[in-house]
């Protein structure tokens, strides 16, 4: 649940709060979704309006919610203030508690989940959750590899979040074992593989190599390059690592931009379309990249945008003519 | 924190929420302070922009923030769907691990908060949220006696929300023996005296009675008689046993109510602003009751009305003509 | 200029206001203007974007905006936080210094202004503002006597609003002297006939006739009854006295009230349409009634609804159904 | 599409509008899946942004929309003024040349959407906007028949809004020919009947009777009484012929209604709902009364009530009293 | 009548639209309104609420509406997302069926509307919405002509939205033929020419020098060149071929873009202002090009700046500072 | 009292506006109050529900209000069209009659508020408003003067906005008697030095040097250089005369501007803190020109960011990259 003040005011000027509904995997699936895409989000709810109206939420945007379960007492929130030219967006997390932070496993059935899917995707905010929470990713990446379900996993996830007595180093690798695409920087991976020396010197394609090298399930390593000009203005460029050589997409001018949450899991809901419609690994990186870069465009934490959106970008048009 | 969708939408209708501030004891230090009353609300709040937003509401109200304290993770919220005619309000609440539900003794400096204050007031929500909160409050009432402060309690407190494992005729009982003026109805005071049986024959006299014999400090029972006609119609009634009559106020009758939630703090600050002004208990129950009356025609948690909108209905103008 | 909170909010709960324009005779204006009556309405608003805006408002409501003139340095104002149930609204007016308030006799060319008209209508408000309104309004009435042109005068006038060192029984009399019909309580006048003495035994018929005997232009005096149940519930009922017999329509139940503002407004445009487009005053009392009455429906200062919605009414359709 | 100013407000005083989407049979199918029903609404809307905003809406609220149709130009709307105590709410429709007015026979697969379903319900809403509307509407009837599916069908409509050429008497025989239960006041069952004279000697029984008689697959005619005090103000009782006796419920009194549009398609899913799952017809006609009292205090076209809410009512508790 | 979510959000994310009225000419008298011209404006609405506001609104606006005329079914719409950066603005017109569709000629008695006018202005828009539109237009030039009224016209049009089954080189000629002052690109001009072959090569001056040959009237041929850098940053350059020349205007940088609709109509404003008051054809187009830059400004579909803000811009201050 | 359209619209577009206080003392008082100082307003309000809400609006952004004075009739306000690129943003000021502007010498008891403060801050706006308002500030900085108190003034002023028949060249001099920290352009210290040749040739430093030398008292000169590319784009470098050298800051571009107004005042707070806080006038004229540029993405009147914000900005973190 995402409680922000309307426009840049902060929470200290607002008497109202626009309310919509967000997270790492299920940006990632209602961006799918409207991409045309079947995507069932897993999740767990509280069971009250609030676990309710989040779950229509999701149905609204067109993703399958046959398999949420309700339970629990609060739903995880976050709030935004956003910010604009230099000042900061801030955001205050509060996640302890929620019926998603004290799932177990064995609460979801992930063999009927996952039974006839092509791909499962997870986030590094699941396993900085809760140890439960951990647990259940864990569980569902077996389960889709035994099922030989594609598994991608976006490892970037801030150290400050991890407040539940383990961190990164320590839950991270069981669950990179059994993914086959990673998206990460050279930290988070570098964080995966314990190195916490010579941070200066890493870099993306050799920490990428090394990952794979340690996990030989990963055939793929994907990141964007983000250059903050300001909260108003970014450069987003996409990379990718597939074992053999390193793609770069052409660098995405974005000012001004609307919204920065979720243009990270924009990212990965392109890459993921085009990992499974499109034959060439630089195809799907420059969809995924268009895509990141048009969730900047788009108010809320999922993208909204058609691939017919997205292909227009990727063959250059960048003019934002009016569509008549 | 309150939350609250538009008009009388639902949370499954709507995309923004209302945003204000609303407690039991809150609500009791903003009608005192649009009374003119020189009031200190203390409490805990997150150490963040919620907490902050919420110290800033209060100070708005004119409430004296002096003694908030910060600390904790979350505030402690409440979700509210407006109901009208038949169809009840809906709340939901969060108070697990709130800032408050994490409050321990020593905590507050109560010594230094209560020093030159004529009146304390406490209600039955905050000890119904957890032990800390609980034994916090009994701090306090032990202090404010030893300072020789009178001390007002509200303890009308819903059993469903106790749910921290202790009951409410373990916790209330020590509680009540530091208080001079209950507010509570027959229900509520059977069940700090843990009379279980014959519930049918509980009348508001007798029960009074009983308590003021167990509970010597006690000099005033307090209560008002509300008539639900709908969601939208209500009739009120104030009454008051002093130890030897039972004095009742003439009946309101309020239609349409365009918020019905906080009426019982107006009453209870009618009744505090009353005691303390007035020389006459029948005139500060009339003020109670008529102070109760006027909050169901303002929205939000608090009564913002003055002592001389509550004065003019108390003189008998129910007429609602425009002041010019 | 009028701004209120939205809903029933007070400002100091409001972060946003509600903006509209409104005052006695712009009120009439646009309600005769909604009946198909070419309606001109004259004032004097500042040379800036909120005099401009003014203007617009009055042309958007479809009056005639020809001959307002411009200058000075602000608009008149009145804030206002609407109550209910037993609160009574709150207004603030804010008229000293405004545009209308400077103005002075010749400012407005009124032969030109009114040659061709039929009505001219006046309210209490104009020569309560400022001494230049009411010489202003003087010069209008003899312009329209001398042209022949029917004048009608709502005389209705708060005695605190006369603040600029004359009171009403001094300014009123001249200006009743050139009116044909007059819009007064029983209480008004007798302010104009300057009797301060008995006011509990006046009686409308025989202030009507006394008036009449004093000033042989007037035939007509009328005026509403209004039982103030609540600031949400009002009962009103038409009266006039024509010379000869009493008429009194039926009362109509007006319950919930969404806007008690401008219901006066809206009886004095009811009746000059129905004398101007009735053979009979009886059916012109019952149209200003029924005009009135629907008044309390419809948001803001103006009545909006139409000729046919107000015979609905007439007709006895109280019921409310949909028209589709 | 429903678009509508905001409160009370006129189009002539509104720069927004509230959005929403409603008809008579998408409003029972929402209210059903509030009820837990699983509901598949089966229509067709033009192949735009504005067309899936409308299936989203319905998604949003629990349905089915699998069998949704896309086509056609523009999507049909209604425009909503909402009146107040005498002033009557204002529609205008726009159905020409929409989507769905430019259904077809055989654009929908009836077979495959009505497999396995236990229910089918349509409105006199539908034959009323076309002749393609009303084919495929009797096209689906005829289906179900076949598949032994329940029929129910609601066959108030305005015969103002007929204007392709045909009307009521001719079209809506062969639909409720094949139509179990019957929603329809005594004046539109001798629409059906061709029956024009002596209006005022109709009762809903006698008319009825001899529609069962020239139906004879209807086995029930159910309708409810409106007593419109006001636009803010109605009580609601419902009534039922069984073929052997006339069942009453209890009478609602509804004040203030907060929205009277979307009633009788409330009731109309509060009796699917009964018949689906209560073994006694009283039951389930008190089901449908209570449930179109709630209707009455829910904003929007669609109730979105839960059976608990309902059951609540139908015991007796209209006190409106918080639940939390 | 156009709708829009508000702020960049889809109408997938929307409970509520913006509402304003637009089109072509509309906008053009809005802007010369504005500017002090008296404008009269040409249409046909519905007879409803709805064409009622859309009237409201055109004299909100400071236009004349003597002349629209009332009746048909529905009012043309269209709806729009607004982008931004690489997004592009979506728009869904609804116009078929529409009242101003349904035009014939003889609708309106042009010698009367025209008689004591000196301009007329048409655009592209009206001869691509329906055959009835077009004709009524070519009478309307007719009439001009014979007046000695100047002509301007606007004929960007696209293609897209001509669908009812002639093409512009097919339609348009004979209009162009009475045209004195014609709004073109190169790629509009060549349409009317029908000349499909070799695009590439086509430029203004010639093209303009081609039209002038075959359409003596025309005098001049205007036009702007536009860089859309993104939806959200344009550049604007106006272009004048008065038949011996090629006039250029410095080129404006617009970048946030607030509103990108109507810009050509403010352009167009602009320059039959400067017609009208200017003598020299270069101050005129700069005088164009400042409105329509400034146009980029501003919400709605219409420009409501002043000759004072548009000489500003034309001096060189671009720096934006405040007003005071 | 501040009203503007929401977003960019005009007052001939806006039916509601947007509400909040703001004024050039008020403004550095709430950004000082931010950063965590202890600061009192002091002005005088109408005793009223408007002046209520301006002392209610300080209070919650941390200002103490204790000698906020009540009385007068009319709170002092200015509206606001805010502007986009090349258009301005316009103003409309209404002071004449205000509370603040009737304020006389003597009303306020300077000595009991300033006792035991720091600092005491005046700006060029309040001589500017009347006689009354320009004696009471000058008795304000003789008392701070006999305390020794640090008076700074920020004498930046509008010649157009200075109608009570006096000008700044007969007004200011006695108050910048008494200034130790001047904020000023060359331009505004040589209407004090009632310097009016060679305008052209002014320059900062030889203004500050003279302004020094005619006023032994001054210690500092401080200004910003804004350079204005547009309404939407600034660019802002902070610079001091400190009697010795020139400091110049870095220059912070901002695109885009959010909000333009109270940027000088959140100028002045900064260097206050700084002044109070750091030892270094580098270092806290990098802190006002940081805190500065952080205002123009802020809304509303006043800076409501953090020490922690801006020293972020000092340290040269541009990205605004989102805190989490």
């Amino acid at each position: 649940m995402r409680l922000s003040p309307p426009g840049r005011a902060t929470f200290s000027q607002a008497n109202n709060l626009d309310l919509t509904f967000g997270g790492g995997e299920s940006n990632v699936a209602i961006s799918l979704a409207y991409f045309g895409v079947n995507t069932v989000h897993v999740t767990r709810f509280p069971d009250n309006f609030i676990g309710k109206a989040a779950t229509q939420f999701l149905r609204h945007h067109w993703v399958d919610t046959t398999h949420v379960i309700y339970g629990g007492e609060m739903i995880g929130k976050y709030f935004i203030e956003k910010g604009s030219t230099h000042r900061p967006s801030q955001v205050v997390y509060e996640r302890d508690g929620s019926a998603f932070a004290e799932m177990k496993p064995e609460m979801i059935n992930w063999k009927e989940v996952l039974e006839g899917t092509d791909w499962f995707h997870w986030t590094g905010i699941t396993p900085g959750v809760s140890q439960g929470a951990a647990e259940s990713c864990l569980e569902a990446i077996k389960v889709a590899n035994n099922l030989g379900i594609t598994v991608s996993g976006d490892i970037h996830s801030r150290s400050s979040l991890w407040n539940y007595g383990k961190d990164q180093s320590e839950v991270l690798p069981p669950l990179v074992e059994g993914t086959d695409v990673v998206i990460a920087s050279e930290f988070s991976i570098n964080r995966v593989l314990n190195i916490t020396e010579n941070q200066d010197e890493i870099d993306f394609k050799s920490a990428s190599q090394k990952l794979m090298t340690n996990y030989p399930r990963v055939t793929k390593v994907v990141d964007k390059d983000r250059t903050s000009v300001s909260a108003s203005h970014n450069r987003i460029q996409g990379k990718m690592w597939d074992g053999k050589s390193l793609i770069r997409t052409e660098e995405y001018d974005i000012n001004p931009i609307i919204e920065r949450v979720g243009t990270g899991d924009a990212f990965a809901a392109g890459l993921i379309y085009g990992q499974l419609n499109m034959s060439d690994d630089e195809e799907s990186l420059k969809f995924a990249t268009a895509a990141c870069s048009l969730k900047h465009t788009v108010e809320g934490d999922a993208n909204v945008v058609s691939v017919e959106n997205v292909i227009n970008l990727v063959k250059g048009d960048t003019s934002g003519r009016i569509n008549r």
